[in-house]
Order: structure tokens, then C-alpha cells, then sequence
């Protein structure tokens, strides 16, 4: 049993930890798993993007609980989606749009028998998803959390436009690292024809698109194709965000 | 078996990890939990609340090591506390306060046996302090460890005053997120009679008590009961310590 | 099963996850420990001293993965060291240099049938090393992943120089508390006689050497033998770093 966790909490606080201990304490046996506990505050896209990247690798069966909740308390849904043999279990704030495709099921958590008992109304965390999150790894149906969702939230998708033999991609996300990640994939680069690339920058520098780190020297700018299969702008040892200036949001140009 | 560990370690150094593998040596079928190594460092009144929010959480039996130790080397004894099912090993200096009811059990670490073999004078959390739990998690009586201690070191109860319809209580925590969280729970507060409740500010704010965050705009501030219990001072997606300019210590009035 | 971690990854993003989620697919029951994921971005010889901090106290057959790796994507190679009872696996640049002792045993990184399928040129933790340590841990030797490399990377040895009855080391680590670790280390001093022993620092300091902080008043700086027995300058309940204005590389000389 895989439970993974991925928040806004920090590290310096005992939140995480009281999750941690309500599973265990219902689950002794579970695998808990930190995904992140420093998504920036309130920040769903960025919550989605991370568990976008990491929730595939984990095995069929493991549940990934997401608390990153600035409607906590009001009227927005808790959900439970099943999706890719995944179960996520959250809010309905659109975190796990990444995984609401066509064959994705998901489900209101209006089940109290499944909550804590006097659940607070600003920790569903807590009170609501981790326990929850037990009973579904011990094999309740998800569809015995509450009644169907069929339209649950969903983030815009991320801003990737192709005019002529051009892409425009948003950075989507900005890393450890200063990396500056593009919502264009591989793939779809692909469709403007054989390489090389160049990607053009908001400041008017022009970078090729080279295959790793090691093709520039240290300390110089490239773009590449990131471990995940986006389109990135990279300093070699070095941060991107601080060398260009740029943060999510900034607009990336490709072409051949 | 599960064993927490409590530290101002930071997660930069190997210090937390030479821990685990201290317990991991010794037990390793154990499930070795974080609470915090994020406690700011030599704070044992940090340590304390963090303590104190989640250890509870866990199931009995857990075993929680605390390493915010500014006395080690010196005179300050080693402890381990029996209180409410749970069992807590660290030093001596309140760090444990929150749980050294009447009903509690403290043993001093007196026995070498089950030491490291030569300890240092500078870490023991790796040398003492994990062993030790190791020990007691395999069932060792915690009086095998030691002479009983009747007077171990408790930190001064949270500052909360009531004057005729006033509580007065200190900030006694400032979170992740910047909440202002005060040492006045909210059945405490009850007892001024039926509410709406109102908090005064330092500066001259008054906030209404509200249920939770989004009865307010955001980036509004709000007092409200958190989801421990306690009365706090927010910003809705936003920091109240930035907001208002204010710290741990810091005296918030209630009233009707 | 215990497999570590050891990256500069940071905990923000989905990095590390991905790496316990391609373990945890390959052997759920492995116990996957984080030794740091707060190494300075590409410091290598940041990530061998942690290392060496941590590694020993974790019990034989431990499996140790590395992902400090600014090489990535173009010559260098990937390594699995076997050294006293410890698997190690990671780039061949320098990380594992305190391990690398005459009984040490290195193989390169030549197998793709122990990787991911298709791995991606710059994120080899996730594609190469961490399914590679699943294999070991399942029992595959070391001789299988590629043939034997003789000449693994070595960092340079810690600057410690004796002359006349003084030594003279460099900082070597400046931990989280901004404690000044040095490459001395206690049995070395101990050439010098009996002492005590004074440390010199760069700004004209003195300092006696000491057992341990509490010797000295809070705030006041002391040398002493840190718990892993090298020599360090140190502020009780304070930053050293802060208080000298010290970093890495800074000469130290003690004497008696």
C-alpha cells in the first residue's frame, strides 16, 4: 500500500506529519511517500505540474493525496479520481487535471464514515483525505466515497500555440535549479519537421535546442529537452530564471 | 514499530539520515517518520508545539525522538517520557512539556548498555537517543533505562490571561504560511458565553472570529480556530506575520 | 532492502519522487531512505562529504544512490562501487572518493537491460541508477552491470598539512548550525602531543580548543571535535560562518 503526499505545508510544521500519523495509525503497514511539501502556497498549477511528473512512475494501486486547499471550508468539492490505475484523492480545484482524461472517474467525498470524527473545517488534509485515502487502499470502492463527479475543475490547459512553423509555450514551470520549463512537448516540436531547433526568448536571444547540458559550456544558456519530454531553457550549472530574468508564464518561442 | 524524529537539523547535512541509519542498523523493519528537522535551530519552545500538534496522531506504541538539544554535553540529563501510550526519548529541557501530565513516566538516560559504543559529547541523537528508542521499541521497560526523574524541566504554560471578558494569549507559533497561531483554545473562549468573537490586534485591528478562510476576500486577514484547536490570525492565501508585522510573543486580546 | 538517496534536487519538484516511485514499482518493500536532497546544486564534493557523514551508519548490504551530476548526458561514466559492504551507485565524479579504498571494487554503468527503457540523456537517477540499485538490492552482483573501471574519479583529498607542530586544514563543510568543519580530524591532532590545543583562524582568532559548546557562553565561538571527529569551529547556540565571515576552503591552523 503506496500512499503518497504532496502539499503546501512545508517542512518546519507538524502537518504533514499528523497526516502521516493518521494513516499509519489506521494502515501500520503503508508505504507513505513525500512527493512535495513545498508547493508554493496555494499554488494548484504548480501542485499539478509536480504530481504530473512524479504520480506515473509509482506502481498501479498507490493513492496520491494533494493538499493544496486555498477553498478549504467552503464550498468546493473533496474528490476521489480514479484514474490509470491511480487514485488521487483532494480537492476540486482542478490539481489533478492532468489525469481527468475520457476514462477517468471521479467521485465527491461525501461520506462522513470515512472521516475523522469532528472533522475541522480547515484541514481536510487531515480530517478528510488521509483517512479516506486508508479505506481506499484497503480496497473500498471509490464509488462508496459519494456520487459521481462529472465535471470536476479543471486548470487551463497549458498555453501552447502553433502558428506556421512556429510554437509558443508558456513556461510552466521554474525548478530547483532555475530550469524554465515550456508546456511544448517533444513530440509536438516534432511536427515542424527534422532539426535543429532554435527556441527565441522574450529578450531576443536565440538558443538551439540542443540534446544535453554538456554541449554548452558551464555557465552558458541552451534549450533542450527536458527529462519529461518538454522543451526547456537551461543554464549549464547554472539557474535560467536568474540568467534571463524569466519566470512561469514567460513566452517561449520554437522554430526550425 | 515507528519511531519520529523532531530536530533543528535542517536537511542539508547527513546528521538526520546517520539517525535513521543508527535505527535502521538496529531495526529494519522500522518505519522511521519526520516530524520536523525544520524546528528552528536551539528552539526547544518550537520543538515543543510541533510536538504537541502531531505526535498525537500516532498510533500507541510510537516512539518520538526529539534532538533540539542547545544542553547537550553539559549537565542536562537524558529522558525518556511515558505519557499517554506514546513514548518520547530526548533531553531534558521541556522539549516534552506538552505531554508531562501527572499520569507521565520519566526515566532518566542513565544506561550505557544502551549507548553507542563511545559516544560523543556533541550528538546525542545519533549516540543516545536513537539506540535508546530502538531499544524501547523492541520492548525494553523504559525504567531499564534508568533512576525515575520527579522533576523533569518544563517550559513556562503558554501566556494566556483572562481578565473579566478578555483572554489575552500570546502568539506562540507563527506557521508556514504565516499564521499567528496564540495559545488560547477555543473552548477556553467559550467561556466568555455565546459568541460572535472578536480579536484586537497590537496595532489597534480588530478581526471578527470566523469559521474559516474564505468567509473573508483574499488577501484579507481573519481570526479564526485552527484546525488544532487553537485561536489564530490569518490572511486568506497570505501571510498575517507579514500582513501585520508581528511574531511569536506577540499578545492578541479576545472578546465578544 | 534499504536504499538511500543523495541528490541536489531539492524538494520542491517531482525529482526525487520519481526516482522512490521507479524503486517502490520495482520492489515495494524496499525502505527508501533520503540521506539529502539539499546538496548545493552540483556539488560534488558537498555530496561525497555528506556521504561519508551518513553512509557508514547504515547497515551492510545498504545501497546508496548519488545524483550529483553536472556530467550528465556526455562522457562520463556511471558507476556501481562495492565498499565495505555498501553498494554505492551514482556518476564516476568524484562523489564516492571516501569510499574508494584499496578493497573498493568499481564497475561501470554498461547494462541497459537493468535501466528504464528509453532513458532520457540528462535525468540518469531516475533512469539508470535507481533501477540499477533495484537489481542489486534484489541480489544481481556488481560485475554484472559492466566491466570493472580502475580508475575511478577521485576528488582531491581534504587539504590537511602538518609542518612543524601545527596543522593547517581547510574548511571542508559548513553545516546547517554554520558550524566550520575542517579535514582534521582528532587522531591526527593528537600527533602533535597532549593537549590542549588552540585553533588559529584567518582573521587573526584564537581560540582553545574545547570538549564540547557548552563550555563557553552563548553566542561565544569555541574550537572543538565535532561528533564525527574531524576538528570545528563552532558558536555556541550560533553561526560560526555568520560570526567570522568564513566559508568553505578557509585555512585553519591548530596547535598547542
Amino acid at each position: 500500500m503506496i500512499v503518497t503526499l504532496t502539499t503546501d505545508f512545508g517542512l518546519r510544521d507538524g502537518y504533514a506529519a499528523a497526516m502521516k500519523g493518521v494513516i499509519l495509525s489506521r494502515a501500520p503497514r503503508a508505504t507513505v511517500v513525500d512527493i512535495s511539501h513545498y508547493i508554493a502556497p496555494f499554488d494548484v498549477q504548480m501542485a499539478s505540474y509536480v504530481l504530473w511528473q512524479a504520480a506515473p512512475y509509482f506502481p498501479p494501486g498507490a493513492i496520491h493525496v494533494c493538499v493544496v486547499d486555498p477553498g478549504v471550508g467552503g464550498a468546493r468539492r473533496g474528490l476521489v479520481v480514479e484514474a490509470r490505475q491511480h487514485l488521487f484523492v483532494g480537492p476540486d480545484n482542478g490539481v489533478f487535471t492532468p489525469f481527468l482524461d475520457d476514462a477517468a472517474r471521479a467521485y465527491e467525498l461525501a461520506n462522513p464514515d470515512l472521516w475523522l470524527p469532528r472533522p475541522s473545517v480547515t484541514f481536510h488534509g487531515r480530517d478528510l483525505f488521509a483517512p479516506t485515502a486508508v479505506h481506499l487502499a484497503q480496497g473500498l470502492p471509490s464509488s462508496e466515497c459519494g456520487p459521481p463527479v462529472g465535471d470536476p475543475v479543471r486548470l487551463p490547459a497549458w498555453d501552447v500555440r502553433r502558428e506556421g512553423d512556429t510554437f509558443t509555450a508558456a513556461v510552466v514551470h521554474v525548478d530547483h535549479f532555475g530550469n524554465l520549463v515550456t508546456g511544448l512537448d517533444h513530440a509536438r516540436l516534432a511536427e515542424l519537421g527534422d532539426g535543429p531547433f532554435r527556441a527565441h526568448l522574450p529578450g531576443g536571444e536565440t538558443l538551439p535546442v540542443r540534446r544535453t547540458y554538456v554541449e554548452v559550456e558551464t555557465d552558458e544558456p541552451l534549450a533542450l529537452i527536458g527529462s519529461f519530454g518538454l522543451l526547456e531553457i537551461a543554464v549549464r550549472e547554472g539557474s535560467a530564471a536568474s540568467f534571463f530574468g524569466l519566470d512561469r508564464g514567460a513566452p517561449i518561442r520554437f522554430s526550425r
